[in-house]
């Protein structure tokens, strides 16, 4: 995680998301923009929470944890409302991105723009609509709306091959540290929270972390 | 917890810190000119993350939380530099702040605002100066350097008295959902991290959360 020097070379920020966060729903409505603004593209990444939170930290899910719970319940629609876009408390249990994520990676190999439109509206799909996005019908029924073949995707959520890529992807995105959802890593920096955008910018405007 | 309507009183914001925290001691190099800024007392209030993080919501420290403790690291140096003030690496192990956050109650109920110089004065002593807050002397020495009596100090800590206050000042942060450090409350409304002091901003001159 290196720090100081300007970055050289405009690389990509790194957003790693998990369908089921809703802070990763507020951020990926604001992220494209704020690259955009410095010249630099979005390379999404999919996560799971259940692993790097539960698993590998050994924490229980933040809706269970006492007093950040009933702080988190309180701050997500006023951060919606800062932002300006729509939230939604949907009320569904045991939520699974699975499906979704493996999808997300299948698409992404093919069309990375295709893949991050997929994405916003399976964050749409939960986070506006309220709607499942467990089973891979649902999945399949935001990517067929993109002009996807249902059958394929279907295939290909159950695939070995789609499977692995998700581990590995999730075993990537913890050798970086990633932890929890939204994450951004610029030139080698991570940013966890849609409540350190204003750090995001920061250094995509000077490249450094010294008042300005 | 309300929401909308700007404030018609401008009452003060509620500071909740504890001296073992970096954040919080980064937090509390800001607070007061931010504050003043917009014409706002700042009410400092002392908490022990050791009940609220450990025993109210049984999560581990964060220094021993696997990734997290990473990110913190990485993270903790750069935020000071974004700050623009010092922050050492102390090194010391299981630092207690019963002592000081006893004397801090103390001297509030005295002179609020001496009890805040000292209160920066622990938090220069363990974060500029790498220095150890835990023994009741050293929390002496740092009263003592203000002009208050050391006897007076090492009698108050060891008191029934401030025993009890900063039992029922903790519980009372917890009945807020006071859970992490720095939290500030500003006309009900708690946010948390040193990372939203933009976000307090944003209340004290907007009063609401609307974007602008």
């Amino acid at each position: 995680m290196p720090q100081g020097d300007p970055p050289q070379a405009a690389g990509p920020v790194e957003f790693y998301f998990d369908p089921i966060s809703p802070y990763g729903y507020l951020a990926s409505t604001q992220i494209e923009a704020l690259a955009a603004r410095y010249g630099r593209e979005v390379d999404w990444r999919p996560v799971l929470l259940g692993v790097t939170v539960m698993k590998v930290m050994g924490l229980p899910p933040l809706t269970q944890t006492p007093l950040k719970k009933d702080y988190l319940a309180h701050d997500k629609p006023r951060m919606a409302s800062l932002l300006g876009v729509p939230l939604v408390e949907h009320g569904l249990q045991n939520v699974n991105s699975l499906a979704a994520c493996r999808a997300f990676l299948w698409l992404k190999a093919k069309d990375a723009a295709l893949a991050k439109r997929f994405a916003s509206r399976i964050y749409a799909r939960l986070w506006v609509e309220g709607r499942d996005i467990t089973p891979a019908e649902s999945v399949a029924d935001e990517a067929a709306a993109l002009g996807v073949d249902r059958a394929v995707v279907l295939a290909a959520i159950e695939s070995r091959e789609m499977k692995d890529a998700l581990k590995a992807a999730v075993e990537a995105a913890i050798a970086k540290c990633v932890f929890g959802v939204p994450t951004f890593i610029v030139d080698g920096e991570p940013i966890w929270g849609v409540d350190r955008l204003w750090m995001l910018e920061h250094w995509l405007r000077h490249g450094d972390w010294k008042p300005h």
